[in-house]
């Protein structure tokens, strides 16, 4: 199998776009016609998860190149949440997409290992194990490492979260040391790691996590971690553009995949999707919504360049 | 329900010791009488992972006030590992044991939410809900916040890292801002949450972890943090000795729990343990290394204050 970072860009360029679709099921969010009827029991609501992934992945299978479950929201139910989060990788892999698994996961040594063990990689025997993993830097090296072994030896990715969309990302972020904040030392050693683990395309198996909200730094950085793939969260709904992503992005339309979780899944009770589309339509609120974000990043970033201006 | 910071300092005082003893399930470590015939499916693993870990509550139900499950290892087997966790915490609360899960949990906002939602407090529906978890400080005050207010609510609690006890754990946790390391930045912001949710015991529901390897950084982080529980890992296999613990504890032999994982629950495999008792008889290990790691601290620490000298 060829590396995550080749494998990515072959996804990105057959769709031509860099759209990741983030699978956040909120409870209340979820469209009535998934609800209805379901009790409050957990593994009711796990099932109903369940469904509506699988239905919204059935939309955005073969138009966007990867998904992104959250994991928290399938913990919350416990072990049937758990369950169902597996079904849900399994069933995203078997459509073709890629799959990120958002779990923030950080620890150290043999314990670092078993999380990167669960995660990552390919195997009919462990169908829950997702094509790369979302992880925190707080923990240093040591913690980092088993990631990218494991990675590494089962051709997957991993995304260090190095400066993140939320309003209070700056606090520890942001400090400066020696006239540099925090997130360039932690940029750094992803833009080492990457560069030593570079496949065919120029990219490495370790990635950055790097909000749409701060549109200059993500420039900056685009620049700092040239063998990166860079994750960037807060299109949309965070309040993110795609002419604030556009940094994100080299002059082949690769290196950035732009994340948009309520915004394409909860289209249907958002504008202007919700007038547009019946709540029992919420399936083409979720096609409607993809397809402009697609239209929107390919008219404002370089991300056109993937199919050529003809297709424009 | 009383405040959990409060419940922890009854089960210290009850049980007359700080010891944590940490739930890692390495496979390739179990007793082979746990092991014996069990296949490589990940539900019959995580099958012989619930079972020894109960075998473990069993002995040290009682002898100590709280375990600390790592998830890790449970997700390592998929949903099947999911599900044995759930019952390991259920069990060990029925068992009267105070329960820290180490998830080491991060998102934002409501994903955070979603995790604490999942982890934290007690319901009879969501049996595998801890007492406690610990959390990851690098995405700032609004990804912590959560998890705070749903302990708030639950008469819960939230360990967050601040110096952990790895040797890599300095990359960025000891970069210097304005001559402080990041690490009393994160202190700082734990005791003043811990301050401001402190209990009639006088610590709050937030705490920190901060690593037994690092004795001098662990005396000026208690000084700093007085409203502040410590979890205290790196103690045994990681090299931290019950010295080296002293100075995390306040003068009445509170304010601070030493985590203790493989050196108890793997203590058949090492010395003394493994010269005194078959591998068979690996529990009389457990409890062995149980009350040893007690009489360490009991004499090298004011841990000794909690049931007075008359009983030394």
């Amino acid at each position: 199998m060829s590396s995550f970072s080749d494998r990515l860009v072959e996804a990105v360029r057959r769709c031509c776009n860099p759209v990741l679709v983030g699978l956040d099921p909120r409870w209340e969010s979820l469209p009535e016609s998934i609800r209805s009827g379901v009790s409050s029991r957990p593994a009711d609501r796990a099932d109903a998860f369940r469904r509506f992934c699988f239905e919204v992945i059935d939309v955005v299978a073969g138009r966007v190149p990867a998904v992104k479950p959250q994991a928290a929201f399938f913990e919350q139910l416990g072990p049937a949440g758990f369950a169902a989060l597996g079904e849900v990788v399994a069933y995203a892999k078997d459509r073709g997409l890629l799959v990120i698994l958002d779990g923030k996961r950080n620890d150290i040594g043999s314990t670092a290992a078993a999380y990167a063990d669960g995660w990552l990689g390919h195997s009919p025997d462990f169908p829950w194990r997702a094509d790369a993993l979302t992880v925190s830097p707080y923990l240093g090296d040591d913690s980092l490492r088993p990631f990218f072994e494991t990675a590494q030896q089962r051709s997957a990715g991993v995304f260090v979260l190095v400066k993140t969309s939320n309003p209070g990302g700056g606090m520890f972020q942001d400090l400066l040391i020696e006239g540099r904040p925090l997130y360039c030392y932690v940029a750094d050693y992803v833009e080492q790691q990457a560069k030593a683990t570079r496949g065919a395309e120029g990219y490495g198996l370790v990635g950055a996590v790097v909000g749409a909200t701060y549109p200059e730094q993500l420039a900056q950085l685009r620049q700092h971690m040239p063998h990166a793939w860079i994750l960037i969260p807060g299109y949309g709904s965070l309040g993110g553009t795609a002419r604030d992503c556009a940094a994100g992005f080299d002059d082949r339309g690769l290196g950035a995949l732009v994340n948009n979780s309520r915004g394409i899944i909860f289209a249907y009770e958002r504008k202007p999707y919700c007038k547009r589309f019946d709540p029992l339509q919420w399936q083409r609120a979720v096609e409607a919504a993809t397809d402009d974000m697609i239209a929107q990043l390919r008219e404002h970033t370089s991300a056109v360049a993937l199919c050529g201006p003809a297709e424009k």
